[in-house]
């Protein structure tokens, strides 16, 4: 039901959330007073920390597998992941009885790579800094007859995502709150493009702003130019989550006309969010998961008298990098 | 509205919902795909860790403060506390505008003393083995005018802690969920009885266990002994919260008729549920705030085929303690 240029509609978002409803977590929308006077405004809190596999994309990846027919399926899925995308297509294949296998750098947090076996998957890794992760998948999944399932750049991955979006929509309304904005945690955009399509439909007026890392701010400096552009390769960020090379094609189509400005935080801000969520939040969340949080609380983005919807994307950690951090 | 012995009732509890309402957090109820698969069972997760302040002990302070009058209040409030009852004082009394004094022990969290200076109130520090709370907070009480706000043994504290067990009756409701059980983290029995209360009168036929620290479980004995027995003074445990020396009157006279069997759980499957809440559940549990946690995952309750609800209670806990924990 993808449209003429092939983008997901707001249609597909909304049968994706038929096809995730009993599956997917309905994450809670959250409030903190002290979030609320500490930025002057409204801050409402979407922490798909709190979906299954610690992350929103097992939203996508259950979207997808969903539609496979039965024989494509006992062929088995394949995805590349820095981990969370691993996680939550791991945990959708089991659901649907699919043999999976993901391909993950060799350096991605161990958390992330146990907890893909532990959901049943195989593991293939691999060096993020001199091989190709989609060449290597495409290889196996050649081999073996198994389905790519993209981490952000498909249709269904992305109307996968955007059931959050109406999540947000919903649970705003029953809040009584139109959001003024939405700051999303953005690596390849999948979940900008489907929250922004959500958004736009069921919530005209709010704003979606991209958030991410400094130094990783494609998707900004592409909605910028007007055309897509790729992050320096010499680049780094503590957000493991977020650091794909550039906005997607699909994503990027989207975004370009659905998105606001985007907006880019720095390593410190990412774990000053970090320490917050820990300490007053009580809510555990990722360097790549908290680079909205850190756009609300470092001023990047000014919450004072606007309805803020935050998203907190991904919860996954190793307890040294996260104490590391903490500890401040 | 308590009744002829002075213990509160259900009706106090649906007061102070009333007086709550805008005030605390209607926190959610939680649900893990992870942990029914692990415990066999269907758990439903209370976080009060997402209440103000960081555990439920707002609601009880709350419930209290609004009840003085306008003379009373501007006398100020005191209370003793660990250090969740404190912060949930100071935040409470901050919302009225009511100067508040906090007794402390000086081994408290860091993180406890900390937040409740920074809601405004003072804090005044003493020897847990070797000084008496109580006798401390009366002096300054008697000193100052002020009103103390009893940590458990009081009617006004007992129904505000109740209103947890209103929002998990009716949550219960909303997921279309009879529980067999509630397990409750316990310490003076503040918490067991106000939700047991409340448990009672909208959910006939769950059983509400009161769950203790090891060495701690002396509601538990005083249940099975059907008087009020006291801990052993040499008793130790890393759950700070839980650490009353025996049951409260009030608390006790309502928890003989309405609780079922206490359960006891050790500080390594303390430590263990903590590491599950960081890992799995993505939430920051502080030890006595995760003793239901640890009696479902250490099969203390028998949650298997059963529809369970775990409260978890407090999540204030000083970093180098928690990662200490969570490192394993």
């Amino acid at each position: 039901m993808t449209d003429a240029a092939g983008l997901p509609t707001f249609d597909d978002i909304a049968a994706a959330a038929r096809r995730l409803a009993g599956r997917a977590v309905r994450t809670p929308l959250l409030e903190s007073a002290d979030l609320n006077a500490r930025t002057g405004g409204r801050i409402l809190i979407k922490p798909e920390i709190l979906q299954r596999t610690g992350s929103f994309k097992f939203r996508g990846a259950c979207n997808f597998i969903a539609q496979l027919d039965a024989e494509t399926r006992a062929r088995g899925v394949i995805a590349y992941s820095s981990g969370n995308h691993a996680q939550g297509v791991a945990a959708a294949a089991a659901l649907f009885g699919t043999p999976a296998t993901i391909v993950m750098p060799e350096d991605a947090p161990a958390i992330k790579i146990d907890n893909t076996r532990g959901y049943g998957a195989t593991v293939v890794t691999y060096d993020r800094w001199r091989e190709n992760r989609e060449d290597i998948a495409a290889g196996l999944a050649k081999k073996s007859g198994a389905t790519l399932v993209p981490p952000y750049d498909h249709p269904w991955t992305i109307a996968g995502q955007g059931t959050a979006g109406i999540e947000i929509a919903e649970q705003c309304g029953e809040h009584g709150v139109h959001p003024d904005a939405v700051l999303v945690c953005c690596g390849g955009g999948g979940l900008t493009a489907g929250i922004g399509l959500a958004i736009a439909e069921l919530s005209p007026g709010t704003a979606v702003h991209p958030v991410e890392p400094a130094g990783f701010d494609d998707t900004a400096r592409s909605l910028a130019a007007g055309t897509r552009i790729e992050n320096d390769p010499g680049a780094r960020s503590i957000c493991d989550a977020l650091l794909a090379p550039g906005p997607g094609i699909l994503t990027f189509a989207i975004n370009a006309h659905i998105a606001a400005a985007g907006l880019a935080v720095d390593d410190a801000a990412v774990g000053e969010a970090m320490r917050y969520a820990w300490r007053t939040l009580k809510l555990v969340v990722e360097p790549g998961g908290a680079v909205a949080l850190a756009a609300v609380l470092s001023g990047a983005f000014v919450a004072r008298d606007r309805n803020t919807v935050v998203v907190l994307s991904g919860g996954n950690v190793d307890p040294a990098t996260y104490c590391g951090i903490i500890a401040g």
